[in-house]
C-alpha cells in the first residue's frame, strides 16, 4: 500500500491511523481522509518550499494537517477558515502558489459508506464504522480532486509584533490596541461571573 | 525534576521539549511555558473527568494543549478565543468547572529573560535563546497563577449536525444554512481569482 508523507519521512497508512488515534483520540473518518488529502497536495507541490496551510473547516482536517506537515495552529502556519467545506490547501508561503484538495462529491457515488457518512444520510449510530474505515483506506485520495490556487497573502501576512500592555483590571498582558482594558475584561471572556 | 502530565502518562521536561520540536517545529518559548501551564491546570483538576480546553491566544498555547491533553482543534475539544491573553483553561465539559492558568506579570520580575521575551522588550535577534529556555525550565509554573472558573457552556455547546447540500457553483458540499451557494463561492475564499 502507498505511503503517506509525514512531518519527517513517509509512514504507512496503519502508522498514520495509530498517530491519529493517539493525537485526535480515535480514528475519526475525517482525519483519516484528511491524511490522504494532505498527501495528494504534497504530491503536486515541489520539494524544498516552505509551506503554509489552510483548512476550510474546523472539523477534523486541521488535525491531519498538524500531524503531517510542519503547520500547526500554535505556530500560525495553519489557518482555519470555517467555511464548512471539507477542503484544505498547502501553499508556498512566499508566493501563495498552492494545491487545494477537496472531496469530489461525484466521486463519492462509488463509495456508499463514505457518501452516507459524509452527507450525514444516516444516524451515526447506524453507520458501520469498520466498513466505513475500510472504504476510506481503499478509496484513499480517489474521492478527492485538486486544483491549483493562488492564496491571497495580503490578509494573511503576519501582523507586526503588537505592543503589549498590562490590563489595569486583571493585571494580565494584552495587546494595547484592544483598548483601555483587555478584551476579556471588556466582557468577552467565556466565563460566568 | 518534576514531570509533566501528557496525553498518556507523565513525561520529563526534556521529553516534552523534544515533542514540541517535532510537532511545532522548534522549542518555542511559548509552547514550553504552555506545557507548565497545562500541567498546573491538571494538578488542580480531579481525575477521571472529561476535559475541554480554551486557549485565550492563538499563539503557541494551542499546541501545548494539543500535545498534552486529549483536546485538539480538529476534534473540537479545544477552542481558541483570540483575546491576546496568554492564558488557558481546562474544564469539565459537563459542568464547565475549570482551572484557568495565566502568566502572572508580577511573578515575571524575578525572571528578566522571560520578562523581556514576554513583553517583547528587546528585538528577537538580541534575545539570548538558550538563557531564555533555561529560565523557562527553571521557573516552570512559578511564573503562573491560576483561578477557578466556570465556563459558560451555552455558546460553546455543539451545534446540531448541520444539514449539508451541494453548492451549485463549485459542486462541493457545504452547510445548507449558509445560503444558495457556499461561503467560498460567496467570495470569502482566501484565493485570488
Amino acid at each position: 500500500m502507498a505511503k503517506i508523507r509525514a512531518k519527517t519521512g513517509n509512514i504507512t497508512v496503519e502508522e498514520y491511523v495509530n498517530t491519529v488515534k493517539s493525537f485526535h483520540g480515535y480514528a475519526a473518518p475525517g482525519v483519516i481522509i484528511g491524511g490522504f488529502m494532505v498527501n495528494l497536495a504534497h504530491q503536486h507541490l515541489p520539494d524544498g518550499i516552505l509551506l503554509d496551510a489552510i483548512s476550510e473547516t474546523e472539523v477534523c482536517l486541521p488535525d491531519a494537517v498538524q500531524l503531517l506537515t510542519p503547520c500547526t495552529i500554535g505556530n500560525g502556519w495553519l489557518k482555519v477558515f470555517n467555511f464548512g467545506r471539507f477542503a484544505l490547501t498547502l501553499y508556498d508561503k512566499d508566493t501563495g502558489d498552492g494545491i487545494r484538495v477537496y472531496i469530489d462529491t461525484e466521486k463519492l457515488e462509488k463509495w456508499p459508506e463514505i457518501k452516507s457518512w459524509f452527507f450525514k444520510l444516516i444516524p451515526r449510530k447506524e453507520q458501520d464504522a469498520e466498513k466505513l474505515l475500510q472504504q476510506i483506506i481503499e478509496a484513499g485520495a480517489g474521492i478527492c480532486s485538486y486544483q491549483k490556487v493562488k492564496v491571497d497573502l495580503a490578509p494573511l501576512s503576519k501582523k507586526h509584533r503588537a505592543k503589549l500592555t498590562v490590563c489595569p483590571r486583571c493585571k494580565e498582558s494584552y495587546p494595547a490596541a484592544d483598548g483601555a482594558i483587555c478584551r476579556g475584561c471588556q466582557g468577552q471572556a467565556p466565563y460566568l461571573k
